[in-house]
């Protein structure tokens, strides 16, 4: 059995939400699983010393006609939110406590979340979004998760998460490594494609 | 008759290089012809506040691997070249120079610059690898494109192609626009594809 794939993710990036959409099927078409890992891009951009795309002078316009185009070219749901980016380390912490008692569930949850933003426009790092996300995944009484969210340990649990991608090279969102090969962007599918059919190329 | 598809590009760019070997033969099955336009990424990257790839920490290494899979993903010759990124000035004026006198023998000269850096490893913007190149492609004595290299004339006529490129938004390289519809990267191939056979989508 070959190792899951990992699909590293911030759930305000428009490519992230592109490749959440394709990455399951594509991995599942050649027998394979998806880790996914919620991180946090301002952290990343620290590191890379990058600024939010939509903030980048030319190249931010380009980039919200290209989210859209992109998304019909992909056949995949999409609505410029009127917020965007957004701060989304609450819903990548619930992400992780969801994902600590019934990680099936943190998935079901991380689709919602993704299209609660990319489709509905919700402002998913808000906790009451967040917590009707969680109830209607049904994940149950949601007093506990709310609690949890400003817990000093999953604020770690996170901060762990994005330093171990970090130190695995994840520059960007979406990154998905299969193998030990890296692959940045929504763009790169057909590559992870090709990778997956032929066992690298 | 459509216009023609406009191709901004840096010759020190490896994905305006594999867009190089792909652009026209996809125009061409749509009945497209194609204008190469070679910029300073240097000016873009002072406009958008970008850094060379290369240099970024993290995304730097993931790009040099990302160069050559795309490059091998394509069925495009490539090696990194040891110097890298390079000046391209002197490239980008010679292109113009020889453009105003013969439109084809500039592609030629286009074509064999890209290879000339990015399969044989050759500092392109060195004045003697440009004038053995443009004396390779046809265009003789090369006394008078050594004069003009230095030329007030010649250089102005740089600088007002990249300032026509920002004003059309050019944000990066390659950068192709088609019929007034913009796409960034080599990667963008298979939605200037779509974009080319319907129309628009």
């Amino acid at each position: 059995m070959s190792d899951p794939i990992e699909f590293y993710f911030d759930f305000t990036s428009p490519y992230g939400y592109l490749m959440s959409e394709k990455i399951d099927e594509l991995a599942a078409k050649f027998g394979r699983k998806v880790k996914w890992r919620p991180i946090l891009l301002g952290v990343v951009f620290k590191a890379t010393g990058a600024q939010p795309l939509a903030q980048v002078p030319l190249k931010g316009e380009y980039s919200k006609r290209d989210f859209a185009r992109s998304a019909r070219f992909l056949g995949v749901p999409y609505a410029m939110p009127a917020i965007f980016p957004i701060a989304t380390q609450n819903t990548a912490r619930a992400y992780y406590w969801l994902h600590d008692r019934d990680c099936a569930r943190a998935w079901v949850f991380a689709h919602a979340a993704y299209r609660g933003y990319f489709v509905e426009g919700r402002d998913i790092n808000d906790i009451a979004v967040i917590l009707d996300l969680a109830q209607k995944v049904g994940a149950g009484d949601t007093a506990e998760l709310q609690a949890a969210l400003g817990s000093p340990e999953l604020k770690d649990r996170l901060r762990t998460e994005v330093d171990a991608a970090l130190a695995k090279g994840v520059c960007g969102s979406p990154y998905v490594i299969i193998d030990n090969e890296p692959f940045l962007g929504a763009d790169r599918l057909p590559q992870i494609e090709k990778w997956l059919e032929s066992g690298g190329f």
